[in-house]
C-alpha cells in the first residue's frame, strides 16, 4: 500500500493511498477517515461511502461535508473509486456513464470488461479486508451509503450481503437500474443481454426475489432532482419495500436537486442513522 | 445578470450568477448563498468568501462545508471568483500563480495586467453592490474572509475599509506577500517594480502603516502547512498587531495542512465569529 497523503481533519485524519487490488487487477485508489478514538489505535465502525457517475474516491469526502459528523460520531469512513482506472477496455473513456468512472459496483461477466471491471466483489470483499487489516477498523460493525450509482451500489451491497453491511443508507440512488437508460446501458456492457442475469444487480429486484435487510434502510431524494423520473425512480423500490415487508426510510425533499448541495443539506442525519446502528 | 444554476441547500438557496462586470471590464461569475430567512425576503447579514490561488466562485462553497453553518446562523454567503477570465493579457494562463485564478485581489497599475485586472475594486465595491442591489442582503452587516490568497484580500480589504467589512477572518493567509516569493512575483507583475506601492495591498504592512480594524482578526492555521514558513508568514501579521494594538485571535493548529482538510476543520468558528459581531 501507498500512502499518497494524510493530514489532520476534524481532530481525525484523512488519508489517500493505492494498493494493487487482486480482484480489479489493477492499481486502485481509496481513501480513509479515521475518527480521533481511532488514530491511538481503538478500533472504530466503519461506513464505506460509494460516490456517483464520474467521481473518484475523493468526491463524497470533498463535497458531502460527512467528515465532521463521522469524528463526532466516532466513526471511520472508507471510499472507493467509481471503477477500474486504466483496463483499456475499448470504449471505456468515451462516455460519462459506462466504463471509466462508472463501474456501478458490480462484477461484470460479458466480453472485455469482464477481466477487470470487478468493483462488486472489490466492494465487497476486498477493500473491507484490505482496509480493516490496515487501519484500526471493526469489520464486525461495517455500514455502507451512497449516492446516485453509489446509492444504489450501497442498497444492492447491503440486500445481497446483509450480515456484512449492518447499516445502509443512499441518497438519490439509482433505484432501479434494469428499466432505466443508465442502467440498461451499462448492465447490457457489463453483463451481456440476458436481462434475468442483470436482477442480482439491482435492488428494487433484489426485494422482490426475497432479499432484505435487517436494519431500517434510509433514503433521502430530491424532489427537483433532474434525474428522479427518468434515471432513478425511488418509487420502485418503495413498492417493492412495502410488498416485501423492508423497513424503508424514504424521505422526498421539495426543492432539492441531485447533487452535493442536497447531500450535504441531510448528511448530518445519515451519519446518525449509521452510529445509531453500529454502536448499538 | 444570468442565472447559470439555483438549487434548495440547508433550507435556503445556493446559486450561481454571471454579470457583465464594469471594474473588470470582462463578464464575472460568483455565487450567493441565502439562509432560509432570506428567501421571503429579509434583508440578512452577509460574509463575502475569497479563494485560493487556482480556485473559482465554487471553491469554497463546494470544499469549505461553511454552507450549513451560514443557515444556521442566518448569514447569507457570496463568493467571488479569484481572477478576471480572459482578459487576453499574455502569460496570464503560464503560471498558477500569476494572472488567471490569481488575481490576489488588488488593483493592478503596470503594464497589460491594468486594463482588466481590478479585483481590487471589484470585491471592494462592484459586487457587494450589487449583490445588495440583487438579492436581500445588508449591506451595514458585511463580513470578509478567506483562504490562503483569499485569506489575505480579507485581511487587506477589512484593514483599507474597515466601515464596509465590519468582521474579518482568515483561513492559512499570505500574511506577508511583500516579502514571499508569491507575493513578490504578482505584486511586481501587478503593481510594477516600485516596492512601496505594493505595501497599499499588504495587510502586514498597513498594520504597519496605521491601519487597524475594530474587531477582532480570527486566524487559523495548520502548523503542517506545506506553504507556512516559505509563503505566508503569520507570525508577520501577529507582530505587527502586537506593535499596533490590533486586536487578533491567531489560532495555530498542529497536524494540520493547508488545504480545505484543514478549512473544514474549524469553518464553523468562523461563522460563528462573523455572525457574533454581524448580528451584535
Amino acid at each position: 500500500m501507498e500512502t499518497i497523503s494524510e493530514t489532520a481533519c476534524c481532530r481525525g485524519r484523512v488519508g489517500f493511498y493505492r494498493h494493487a487490488s487482486e480482484v480489479l487487477r489493477l492499481d486502485a485508489k481509496f481513501a480513509v477517515f479515521l475518527p480521533e478514538a481511532a488514530l491511538g489505535g481503538r478500533r472504530v465502525p466503519v461506513i464505506h461511502v460509494l460516490a456517483g457517475l464520474t467521481g473518484t474516491e475523493k468526491t463524497f469526502f470533498t463535497k458531502a461535508n460527512a467528515l465532521r459528523y463521522a469524528a463526532k460520531h466516532g466513526v471511520a469512513l472508507v471510499a472507493t473509486d467509481t471503477s477500474p482506472r486504466g483496463a483499456g477496455v475499448e470504449g471505456e473513456d468515451g462516455s460519462y456513464d459506462l466504463g471509466t468512472g462508472a463501474g456501478f459496483y458490480l462484477d461484470a461477466t460479458h466480453s472485455s470488461w469482464s477481466a477487470h471491471y470487478r468493483m462488486g466483489s472489490y466492494v465487497a470483499s476486498e477493500l473491507p479486508a484490505f482496509t480493516e487489516a490496515a487501519f484500526p477498523l471493526d469489520g464486525t460493525r461495517r455500514g455502507i451509503m451512497g449516492h446516485s450509482m453509489g446509492g444504489h451500489g450501497a442498497l444492492v451491497h447491503a440486500l445481497r450481503n446483509p450480515s456484512s453491511w449492518r447499516s445502509v443508507s443512499a441518497f438519490a440512488p439509482i433505484a432501479h437500474p434494469v428499466v432505466v437508460p443508465w442502467g440498461e446501458k451499462s448492465f447490457a456492457a457489463y453483463l451481456g443481454p440476458d436481462r434475468e442475469s442483470w436482477k442480482s444487480w439491482d435492488a428494487t429486484e433484489l426485494l422482490r426475489s426475497g432479499h432484505s435487510h435487517p436494519a431500517t434502510i434510509l433514503v433521502d431524494q430530491g424532489l427537483d432532482d433532474e434525474f428522479l423520473e427518468r434515471e432513478l425512480r425511488p418509487q420502485d423500490f418503495e413498492t417493492a419495500a412495502a410488498e416485501a415487508g423492508q423497513p424503508l426510510r424514504l424521505r422526498r425533499h421539495a426543492g432539492y436537486a441531485h447533487g452535493y448541495w442536497f447531500i450535504q443539506s441531510f448528511v448530518e442525519d445519515h451519519l446518525a442513522h449509521h452510529a445509531a446502528i453500529l454502536k448499538a
